[in-house]
């Protein structure tokens, strides 16, 4: 069988500070033939997410570093369009790691590699937003870090983007409210009117922790019983003091520290004081949540009561101007490119 | 009865930085008439706990601040002298909450204010240290937050204290590793050699964490797995670095910031990449624990396997200048002031 060369995206350098398109190349290169037991996926739609930021330096971040040369890592969906390997048939919509490029091969004896879904109810690029990694992330560091009780107030930053936007949801489903942090009116309005958060903070309006504290202080006077922190840096230092005695504060991302420059906690004694759990976590790392998480997931998205807004970019050569546009939070919503 | 009258030191002032013995005032009341249901103590000793500091503020510390012109607070082991409770009889010893004072009276129909105990196995003096709050908070801290299986490494601060003791050497008991660090090399040397820590770090030898973080990696390449936080500051931020992946931080006290000069962390994203928890506790709010926690310490403490020591100073008149002393990290071992 005969098929297009494959495009792939592949790491060509490290950065130093921002990251430039010039660490990235795209080449192409020929489809191997399919061994026994591997499966050929075209892959629809790439996910991009700021933990691979991390993985582009060489020094400690979650996991290994993506090493040089090698295709870009990423979430993807797709089709599968050759098989051989009894589980899984042409036509098959997959979610995988299929990396920045437009086909996967995938040795599909290996576990956990390639999941089939179900399209009939939820949009297959879901898959890697409110019903995928992001939907799960959220779900973790609420529910098992955060744990909130019905009456309680959960603060979430980028609260617009596609892990935020379910915290806040899935706090409002369990009786919280839910109160976001966003860059801009747009995404704030959206936050509130759409995704019916109790109030959003345009941060882009303060100069200073100070400020976006009295704004914060504003909005839920009665202190904060949880903080899902996807940011960092001065939104952590004006949610902190208005942590309740017991908060629980789940670090999911730091977006701010990842061009080396760490952006210090300012009153780190406030942990002791208001005897908080601070508590960071990477949702691959909790498989075992996995189901009960994409189970309500998958049922608040086909019902409709979980909403979420995609940023779409089209065709592989544009993913690494739309990455390096999702680290300046260019993007609304989960970010995809569109590969087919 | 006709007895003396009683001794008490008031808090006088609020420190405006550094606190100074001009913050407490000596004065002499008469002693009451017990009312029904009101024991009287003597007090034997007093404890002195740099949580005080905390309470000498007007702002947000654990708990409410001390109020001013009142008995500065404080736990205390004495002798029933005279009792109009069923309960107690003169002559038994009891643990409570005395406060800088010479006798207290408390009404003993209130449960937890007043516990007997048995000096048989166990000295008296021990109930404010090893088998008392700071043994429990060791415990608990250790235990609960850290929870650390066998052949895993723990590092603690204030390591010759009464809590840093008591922390590394439950350690030990638990088949780990356990890492000092400590103020001077005689503190040092008493918590390796006496105590059987594995290695103590001298704090006072390091100008800045990094050099500090260079000596920790000496005694443990391997990373921590716990950290039991009696500090903050520069050690915190040296030791951050050096926890392993999902390593666990409790965090018991951040004397350095007290004074109202905050010492940031620099790297709050460490508490991601390596998946921390960094949880704040106060042992007052775990009274579920104690038994549990009390039965352990009374046992290794009355068959000699938790080693202690403790700085005595004599007469209440002395009890403001031990405090600043132990605030200053000059006391070895648990401070106390002797009252009769």
């Amino acid at each position: 069988m005969t098929q297009a060369a494959n495009r792939q995206i592949l790491l060509a350098s490290r950065p130093q500070g921002e990251p430039s398109a010039a660490n990235f190349k795209l080449v192409q290169t020929p489809l191997p033939e399919l061994r026994e037991g591997q499966v050929r996926v075209r892959n629809h739609y790439l996910s991009l997410d700021p933990y691979m930021r991390g993985r582009m330096n060489e020094g400690r971040s979650y996991a290994q570093p993506q090493p040089l040369d090698e295709v870009m890592i990423g979430g993807t969906v797709g089709e599968v369009v050759e098989s051989r390997h009894a589980s899984f048939t042409p036509g098959d919509k997959v979610v995988g790691m299929g990396g920045w490029q437009e086909y996967s091969t995938v040795d599909a004896a290996q576990p956990g590699l390639l999941r089939k879904v179900d399209t009939t109810h939820v949009p297959l690029p879901a898959y890697l937003g409110a019903v995928g990694m992001p939907g799960v992330t959220a779900w973790y560091g609420l529910v098992r870090i955060i744990d909130p009780q019905a009456g309680q107030t959960v603060v979430v930053s980028a609260a617009s983007g596609a892990v935020g936007s379910a915290v806040g949801q899935l706090a409002k489903a369990r009786g919280c409210r839910a109160i976001g942090v966003a860059g801009g009116t747009d995404k704030c309005r959206y936050v509130t009117e759409e995704l019916g958060f109790d109030a959003c903070i345009d941060y882009k309006q303060h100069g200073d922790a100070k400020s976006l504290a009295a704004a914060l202080k504003a909005a839920a006077p009665e202190g904060f019983d949880g903080y899902f922190e996807n940011v960092g840096g001065m939104v952590l230092n004006a949610v902190l003091p208005q942590m309740k005695d017991h908060g629980r504060i789940a670090v999911c991302g730091m977006i701010s520290g990842y061009n080396g420059e760490p952006i210090p906690l300012e009153n780190p004694q406030l942990i002791l004081t208001a005897r908080l759990k601070v508590q960071g976590f990477i949702v691959a790392e909790h498989m075992d949540a996995w189901p009960e998480a994409l189970k309500e997931l998958g049922t608040l998205v086909a019902t409709g009561r979980l909403k979420y807004r995609e940023s779409v970019a089209e065709g592989l050569e544009n993913a690494p101007d739309a990455f390096l546009g999702l680290l300046k939070g260019r993007n609304f919503g989960k970010q995809l490119v569109k590969l087919i």
